[in-house]
């Protein structure tokens, strides 16, 4: 998505190796001309696959979430990270790992909103190791519900999440592919080097 | 705001004294069509007010407050509730304690989006003690900026926030007033007793 990769080239920081900080736009300041777009293609490419729901995490897939869901005509969950007092027992749950952030946390879903007559498009901001992918997909099998496929805002292709989804079967769109950081700039995924 | 109260009467859950779960519409399962229409109501109100910037605090703030930025024209920066790895230094921080959830959280907003340039609508999800409202006030305080107002979703008014904001002279859009929950049964703040 070209509005998006234009937008990572003027405001995203690459720190070290490996990490893109978005928050101009995406993670902390959101920009929601940007992020309607960005549902607006997400709903695009999984319009008309029957999809009941879009499933994301707390807190940076919402924004470009509930952009697809208006589009869709469909409801977003956001699968929390901590239980919260008003948010008790019926609970789908499961352990995802952030290597970002150096933490495992407990994200937990109602089982009041997700179950086998549900068909789940999984939206999250950022792909890299696909824990957070693997996370709400462990959620959807628990509840009995197929899935549609999975849309990510930011992919780092040179790490392994996008490899391990598709080895699973799942269909993935990704609005923008980096390839690698080069000397701390940004290098896309070419048109000829997508499948 | 009646779309929002006929949906609070609909599917919100009253527990005990004083809380209301609306977990199927804006907690956990989030409906969009809802949000717009809450974005399109807090733009109007609070439209040629001069607004550069809304803020809101993850999580549940965020999908009207991008609604609302879509239509006023402007950006959305959530405060953090968890210092994460990539949101390093340079940092506006304050407690903010929630009766409900029995914590007192850190919630940070990073210098580089706020400052004293701008004129700041907060948006949350909840009123009811202000503790939330009050923090993110102090953040716009330490950033020297200035408030337009503040847009809440959901107001229990028989709780001390909305008097105590208002007695610190903010101007405050609540989409909906509740005045008591009667044996399990929400009651709303009656037009003739609005001020």
């Amino acid at each position: 998505m070209k509005l998006l990769e234009e937008r990572i080239l003027k405001d995203g920081m690459v720190l070290g190796e490996d990490i893109l900080k978005a928050d101009n736009f995406l993670n902390h300041q959101i920009d929601p001309v940007l992020m309607q777009a960005m549902g607006n293609e997400f709903a695009s490419y999984f319009a008309n696959k029957g999809i009941t729901k879009i499933l994301t995490i707390e807190t940076s897939g919402i924004a470009p979430a509930v952009f697809a869901g208006l589009e869709l005509g469909i409801p977003v969950i956001f699968a929390r990270k901590h239980k919260s007092l008003t948010l008790i027992d019926n609970l789908y749950t499961t352990n995802v790992h952030s290597f970002t952030k150096g933490v495992t946390n407990k994200i937990a879903v109602s089982r009041n909103f997700l179950d086998a007559t549900d068909h789940v498009l999984i939206i999250d901001d950022f792909l890299a190791n696909g824990q957070a992918a693997k996370g709400l997909i462990e959620i959807c099998r628990q509840a009995k519900a197929s899935l549609a496929g999975i849309g990510i805002v930011i992919e780092k292709s040179f790490q392994p999440g996008r490899k391990d989804l598709e080895e699973l079967g799942f269909d993935i769109l990704s609005l923008a592919r980096i390839r690698a950081f080069e000397k701390g700039v940004v290098k896309f995924v070419k048109e000829e080097e997508k499948k």
